[in-house]
C-alpha cells in the first residue's frame, strides 16, 4: 500500500508546502505533468462529471441548512455555479454520442462511498468541504486534463477555467470563523481529515500503468496539489 | 377562518375542474385577475425568490437520493432550471437596490415552515412535491405579477416564461409510477396534500383589504388553480 504511506509521509510534508518534495529532488524534475496517467475520455468525463454533481449536491445541501437568508443566497451561488459545470461536462459526454447517466455510473458506488465520509456534521464543515475538495478537484483534473486530446480538451480546459466560487465560500466561512473562534480548530481538523480521502479518489481517477515509475512520477504532482490546499486552508485562517 | 372553508369546499369541487365556481358565477366575470391584489414590489420580490429558491433545495435533495444516475442527471436538470429562476428574481432585487438576503429574510420562518410540511418522505414523494408546488406556485406568481409595474413587471413576468423543467419531473414520475404501480395511489394521496399547504402560503403572499369582496374574488383564481393542477396529475395518471 505505498499510496498510504505516501499520504502519511506528506502529512508531515504539508507544513513546509512551498519545499520541493523528496519526490521531486529525487526525479529532477521541477514540474510534473499528469498528462501520461490521463484515461480515456470518456473515464476521465464519467468521473468528472459526477464529482462535479456530489460537490453541486454538498453546496445545495448547505444552502438548506444555512443559518441565514444571506448565507442560502451566497451559498446558492456557488451551487449554481458547480452545477454549470457539471451540465457543461454533461454536455461534452452527450457531444460525444454518450448518455451522462451511463457514463457516470461506473462510478456511482465509489463515489457515494467518498461522499458519505466527507459530508460532513453541520453547516460549517459542509462549506468546508465544499471549498477543500473542490478545490483540490479543480486543480487535479485541470492539470490531467491536458492530457486529453482534440475538442475535448478544449471544452474541458473551459469548463474548469470557469468561475468557481471560491471566493465566496472563502467570505462565508471567514466570517463564520470571526464571529465564533472556537470553530477554527474543529474546522481546521476537518479540513485535515478530508485530504485523505479527496486525493485517494482523484487517485482513482488515473490510468496508472503497471510499472512502478508512475507512482514516483505522481507524489510530486500531489505535493503540489496539498500546497495549494495549505494555502486554501492558509487562507480562511486555518493550519492545513 | 373563510380559507379553510373555502378549501374544503373545493376539495369537493376539484373532480370537475373546468366548471365555472360559484365565484365567478356570483361576480359574472368570466376570468379573474389577481393583479389588484399584488403586493408592494419588495414583498413579491422576496416570497417568489425564496419559494424558488426552496423548489430549488427540494430538487436538490432530489438529485441527491435519486435511485440512478440517469435519474440524478434529469432531475439536476430541473433543479439547475429552479436555481437560474431564483437568481432571476434576486438579480431584480439587486437592481431595485436592495439585499436579497435581506429582502426575503421576513419570509424565512413562514416558508420553512412550509417546506417542513411538503418536503416528503423519499424520493418519489420530492418528485411530486417539486412537480406539484412548483406548478401551482408558478401559476401563482405569473398572474399575481400582471399587477407589477415598471421594469420590475417585465422582467418577472420574463422569469416565469422560462423553461420550468417540467416535462423532465413528468417524465421520470411517469417511468417510475409504470415501473411500481403500487406508487400510484400513495403519489396521488401525497399530490392531494400538498394542494391545502401550497394555496395558504400562495395566499398569504397576497394584499388582501379589510373588504370581504377579495375573498370572494379569490376563489374563482384558486379554483382555475386546482384545475391546472388537475390537469398535471392527470397528466401523471394520478387522480387529483
Amino acid at each position: 500500500m505505498r499510496v498510504v504511506n505516501w499520504f502519511r509521509r506528506n502529512a508531515r510534508r504539508v507544513v513546509v508546502p512551498r519545499l520541493k518534495s523528496r519526490g521531486e529532488a529525487a526525479l529532477g524534475v521541477s514540474r510534473v505533468e499528469l498528462d501520461e496517467l490521463t484515461p480515456d475520455v470518456m473515464v476521465f468525463l464519467g468521473q468528472s462529471a459526477y464529482l462535479q454533481l456530489m460537490i453541486f449536491e454538498l453546496l445545495a445541501v448547505a444552502v438548506t441548512t444555512a443559518p441565514t437568508t444571506g448565507s442560502k443566497e451566497a451559498v446558492s451561488r456557488v451551487a449554481s455555479l458547480a452545477l454549470a459545470r457539471h451540465q457543461s461536462l454533461s454536455a461534452e459526454i452527450v457531444r460525444k454520442g454518450a448518455v451522462p447517466g451511463e457514463v457516470m455510473a461506473p462510478y456511482a458506488s465509489r463515489i457515494e462511498g467518498y461522499r458519505a465520509k466527507v459530508h460532513g456534521a453541520d453547516w460549517h464543515e459542509a462549506l468546508v468541504t465544499s471549498y477543500v475538495t473542490a478545490g483540490l478537484l479543480d486543480d487535479f483534473f485541470r492539470r490531467l486534463a491536458t492530457g486529453l486530446t482534440g475538442s475535448s480538451a478544449v471544452h474541458v480546459a473551459e469548463v474548469y477555467a470557469t468561475e468557481d466560487g471560491h471566493a465566496i465560500l472563502l467570505e462565508q466561512l471567514r466570517g463564520e470563523i470571526e464571529s465564533d473562534p472556537r470553530l477554527a480548530s474543529r474546522l481546521a481538523m476537518w479540513g485535515r481529515r478530508l485530504v485523505g480521502d479527496t486525493l485517494l479518489i482523484a487517485r482513482s481517477v488515473l490510468a496508472m500503468p503497471e510499472s512502478g515509475d508512475a507512482e514516483a512520477k505522481l507524489e510530486p504532482v500531489f505535493t503540489e496539489l496539498i500546497a495549494a490546499h495549505t494555502r486554501r486552508m492558509d487562507a480562511l485562517g486555518l493550519t492545513a
